[in-house]
């Protein structure tokens, strides 16, 4: 009920605030252009927000935790108690989002969508869906339900977050394993084959490597998903923080606010959420290209282009908080930046330009 | 003597700093390398500044501004008096490098090193060596000695800003036609031919692109500056803003602080440092790639990856400051993120690694 809704309450950009923001932004103190991605991240932000000079004041990371059934099968380099035991160290500003959220600015929300064990840490969100998926390799993630629960419950946390004020919101994740199913999805959504789809995650060993390639296979042929539903392959090869992130993003072009991808778990996400309503691409922001190299075709599907390429693979929403000051730079272009008439500047010699 | 002093004070990397801080990286609570691009910059700001664990308390944008005289052969879109004209807008944070200087919290320098008019904008450092250049195509830029001392110029701005608290230090340009001075100065150090040097600046028209090759080739022809001598391509073909940039360049580094390069025209002021110094490219920090595409030799003939590349073509800085937050995440990395023993977190499975 709230998906169909959210997704019918998804609408289009706003022309006529973006032409206006590409007005003032050709007007200004610059050679025409010359601020490059600033200049058409401007313009998107304005058709997002439906305001030819929209502002960012405040700003949420909001981090999806959840557990894989499919570690079983050995394919991370990572123990799966890392997903619980890092938590507070999002909160606390010693783990990575905790620092460069704190460094941008950035209210940083951690929720247990879906982690194994019971999670008591002060601060944290728990919004269970269940504790952790099943094995992907032997049957379903999760049930259909328990998936539109799960974006349901990022919907929510989109909601309450706009409601007290964000105005630009970027997703994380956290859940040891979880390349692993975003692979899944990035085969079953977009037809990518399973040798390109799925990478070294935590910079796994060949022979890791392998095991996953096998893996992701195995998930394929067990489970079946259906291409043409989104909510049957997120709920049959999917995951809890997966299925979290698409109901945040979802959540926040519904609500007209403009929303940060991070790396190749958000990408799986964003696959899930652009397959149940497409218009939602248009609210999306790309913000860096993922060292994790199969988010390259994540972001051709998407018809997104990378704000960053910094070779970042930690996830947890480090890369969309590293690109929000460039988000805002754009919207403070459109505000702070004179006119050369407003300036008293004398204008370009337009009849020398291309 | 203030030059060859500075060059003399430029030393090599900490090693010892650096391998410390790479030892803390790979400790530190993520998967070995996830961090990418921003575990590269830790270790760099580590040897930069000899000390394990850098921190970054205040950064100045310095916005060296010069004419051109060459401006007379019609190689811009712009006209000359703009020079001088946007400079207080630098200040009052409406121009661009006002608005992103601010947003990042940086202060902005602003010196008249070679303004045509005389600048009386309050706020504007005035330290004119001489008003504009000479027309290139014709003879040289300046003398010899105004080339030492526009540089020296700069050396001094550096120095004050760092004396004054300064630990990042970025550079920006301002100066209607330098496009056509740097890429002289990028055939003439790093051998690019004219044709593949020389780029549209403002977005200038077919016209006026053929006319800036015929400028930049005629300026080699008359002045025949020597390869091997970077003050005497500096002075025959260069500009006083790109002496001033390469002193603030050769000031960083000789204080060991970091420096954020902007795009073309710190790219030659660059190439002059390098020329003089080769260890000062160590000290540098390339912040973007411009859309002014010639760019991508200067990177390359200094060895250097930019951070970003958003098409940004503006100058004053711009790029230089969008990249100081990505600066300062590299340096809180180190300082703020927690290793996995410290955290209590269980660690990789590293026999499954790479």
């Amino acid at each position: 009920m709230l998906l169909s809704q959210t997704i019918a309450a998804i609408g289009e950009l706003n022309r006529e605030a973006m032409a206006q923001a590409q007005a003032r932004v050709d007007s200004l103190l610059k050679p025409p252009g010359s601020l490059g991605r600033l200049e058409e991240l401007a313009v998107q932000l304005a058709g997002i927000t439906g305001r030819p000079a929209p502002e960012i004041r405040a700003k949420s990371v909001i981090v999806m935790a959840g557990d894989h059934g499919v570690v079983a099968e050995g394919v991370s380099g990572a123990p799966q108690e890392i997903t619980y035991q890092i938590l507070p160290r999002f909160l606390d500003g010693t783990g990575g989002i905790g620092v460069l959220g704190r460094h941008v600015g950035a209210k940083v929300v951690v929720v247990d969508i879906g982690v194994a064990r019971e999670v008591t840490w002060p601060g944290v969100l728990v919004r269970k869906v269940r504790p952790g998926t099943g094995n992907i390799a032997r049957g379903p993630a999760m049930t259909r339900e328990e998936a539109v629960r799960a974006v349901e419950t990022g919907i929510e946390i989109a909601q309450e977050e706009i409601a007290q004020g964000a105005d630009l919101l970027a997703t994380g994740d956290m859940g040891i394993g979880n390349t692993t199913p975003s692979s899944a999805i990035l085969c079953a959504l977009a037809g990518i084959p399973v040798a390109e789809a799925v990478g070294r995650g935590t910079m796994v060993n060949d022979a890791v490597l392998a095991r996953k390639r096998a893996v992701v296979a195995e998930a394929l042929r067990v489970n079946r998903p259906d291409p043409a539903d989104p909510l049957d392959v997120l709920a049959k090869v999917g995951g809890l923080e997966i299925a979290g992130l698409a109901g945040v993003i979802l959540g926040a072009a519904a609500r007209r606010v403009p929303v940060l991808l991070d790396g190749f778990i958000t990408g799986a996400a964003a696959l899930v959420a652009a397959g149940l309503c497409p218009r939602a691409k248009d609210f999306m922001i790309a913000s860096h290209l993922s060292e994790e190299r199969a988010h390259r075709h994540m972001l051709a599907a998407l018809g997104l282009k990378p704000l960053l390429d910094m070779n970042l693979r930690l996830g947890e929403g480090t890369g969309a908080a590293l690109a929000m000051p460039v988000v805002e730079a754009a919207a403070k272009i459109l505000r702070e930046m004179a006119t050369f008439g407003e300036a008293g500047v004398s204008d370009m010699e337009r009849d020398k330009l291309l």
